[in-house]
């Protein structure tokens, strides 16, 4: 699919179809995300690939009973390393790059699925210390975002958007 | 450019031809940055489109002398405004999912230029107290990064990448 048509096109789907995604379609994602630029290219991530559907459950449940996260075959949660940066840019590494860092990763994840046919949600609302425990990670890292990954199983309008003279200004 | 081959292709490009890009190709930048998904749809950010050379002189300055910047024709300052995302999720709004946004739309504006031919490169390090002068920015906005816009004048190989295994883990 064109660049710019997936980057448009892209919406936040929720609902998903039984069937499983390849592995090469994950291995792609996941590509794409780790080729996202990074301050001083640290890459300062970490992504946790899950299709184990007990875990899938669990961080459904971390993440406010949220279910459509159990309901897609695949979960892919973006951790940071916020020490990676911070080792090179102190706080302003600590308090911005590692998160625009990972969310450039994230926004590669969902436009590339969006372009292989899948559907994607960025979920952002999670305890924390709960997908921690969950995924058993060190405490280096920080879990930032989560999407589930699967086929389809709804079609969405374009949403509803700001004006253009709110979010543009040109000098 | 298909979509995949757009995100892993993309890269930081710092020297640019003398040429102009054409309004239609920044308006379709600025429309791919605004589909980015945002926590509750909530729309945190504004851009800033300069063309005008001494504020990109200005910019590049306030930027620690990087002074490519001003030699591209296009600058574009991604800024956000933490408050609108705290009036509904309090502090992760305002320290965490408004960087989230606007990285995410930022990326959508490096791999939609890469898609149109353009180059283009992720610039962080400024100093904000002085860009916000430059471009009298309201005190609710907080400028987070900004990408000078321009056609190539060099290639680059792909950048090395941290191993897979240390950057991904399945469950």
């Amino acid at each position: 699919m064109d660049a710019i048509e997936a980057i448009l096109k892209r919406r936040s789907i929720r609902r998903y179809q039984p069937r499983d995604v390849e592995d090469e379609k994950i291995d792609t994602l996941i590509d794409c995300a780790r080729r996202a630029p990074s301050a001083g290219n640290r890459q300062p991530w970490r992504f946790i690939v899950v299709r184990n559907a007990e875990v899938r459950r669990e961080l459904a449940h971390a993440a406010f009973d949220q279910n459509f996260v159990a309901e897609a075959p695949v979960v892919i949660v973006v951790c940071c390393d916020p020490e990676v940066s911070a080792a090179r840019y102190e706080d302003r590494g600590r308090s911005l790059y590692v998160f625009q860092d990972t969310a450039a990763a994230c926004e590669n994840i969902l436009v590339a699925a969006c372009a292989l046919g899948l559907g994607a949600c960025w979920v952002g609302a999670f305890r924390e210390s709960e997908v921690r425990k969950i995924l058993n990670l060190p405490p280096n890292l920080r879990p930032v975002a989560m999407t589930p990954v699967g086929y389809p199983a709804e079609e969405r309008e374009p949403r509803n958007l700001r004006p253009l003279e709110e979010v543009l200004t040109r000098v």
